[in-house]
């Protein structure tokens, strides 16, 4: 089965950590078996999100990457840029989900200021409303709508911890 | 027409600024009129959304509130809190949309520790998936589920700028 990418471009430690540790755990929550960011190398980030991984399972890698150019142009598949410039998602989903059935998706989300070059590298500009708001947000509308939904019944395997849902209160469940 | 509240809980300046910044303009976008949040009182936080919304138009509120307690209990309507311990959405979203079609809705979101009363006082407790990622991302889901995807639809009165969508690159329009 086809594999989905997230590309996050320009990682700054000290402004983007939490909101990119957000983008990475919506990634491996919605479906996605890889995560790669650009800018600053940020050795807390991978390790937050690892133990994440461990805790909760699934095969889920970060890595970082030095050159967001070289990984775009060599990424062999179905390119999406998430931003509030490009094309509404309505207009576009019917076509994105035929092409991901048989191709790698990589999705690639910004940071401050997206380089004029990411809108011609990608395949699509997609925008998830033409409103400012939110990468982690863009992103994970945009899996739930691909996925149709699917993200709330994934499995995460080797999971050590597992909620069981309730009506009021928390029940986690160890499986180790 | 009911309106929707999104409640942010206990707002840390230092650690929080970017995350609950980016929960106010998902609120926003995704069709809320008003942004809430207790704990910290954090003025740049106020200017920087009061800011979007002079130039993107629109009437949305943000305020801070000090007791979230006398808030959840003195709101009238129904009152969702977003927790990944909750029962996911597909198996309520039909009941929610019935419900809101009459009542005004508070969506409730968390900052780190939720404390336990808010379980009780809310009349949903309500999962995006049952994986560790954002209460961005869950909001965001959660509105455009509940929206049944208007929120690409919908017109922002008084705006400065407008963004026509395109393939490649960007188109801001200025209204004044």
């Amino acid at each position: 089965m086809p594999s989905i990418s997230v590309l996050r471009l320009g990682h700054r430690v000290k402004r983007d950590a939490r909101v990119t540790t957000h983008c990475a755990l919506v990634a491996r929550a919605f479906g996605a078996s890889c995560f790669i960011f650009t800018g600053d190398r940020d050795k807390k980030l991978i390790e937050t999100v690892k133990d994440v991984c461990r805790r909760w399972g699934g095969k889920f890698e970060i890595k970082h990457e030095s050159s967001w150019k070289a990984f775009i142009k060599n990424f062999r598949g179905i390119k999406v840029h998430l931003t509030m410039y490009g094309i509404p998602l309505p207009e576009k989903i019917e076509e994105l989900k035929k092409k991901v059935k048989s191709k790698d998706l990589l999705v690639i989300i910004g940071g401050e200021k997206v380089p004029r070059c990411v809108y011609e590298l990608a395949d699509y500009n997609i925008s998830i409303t033409t409103q400012p708001h939110s990468e982690v947000a863009a992103l994970a509308v945009f899996l739930h709508e691909l996925l149709e939904g699917k993200e709330f019944y994934l499995e995460f395997e080797n999971a050590k911890l597992k909620i069981i849902p309730q009506e009021k209160g928390k029940k986690v469940i160890s499986l180790t």
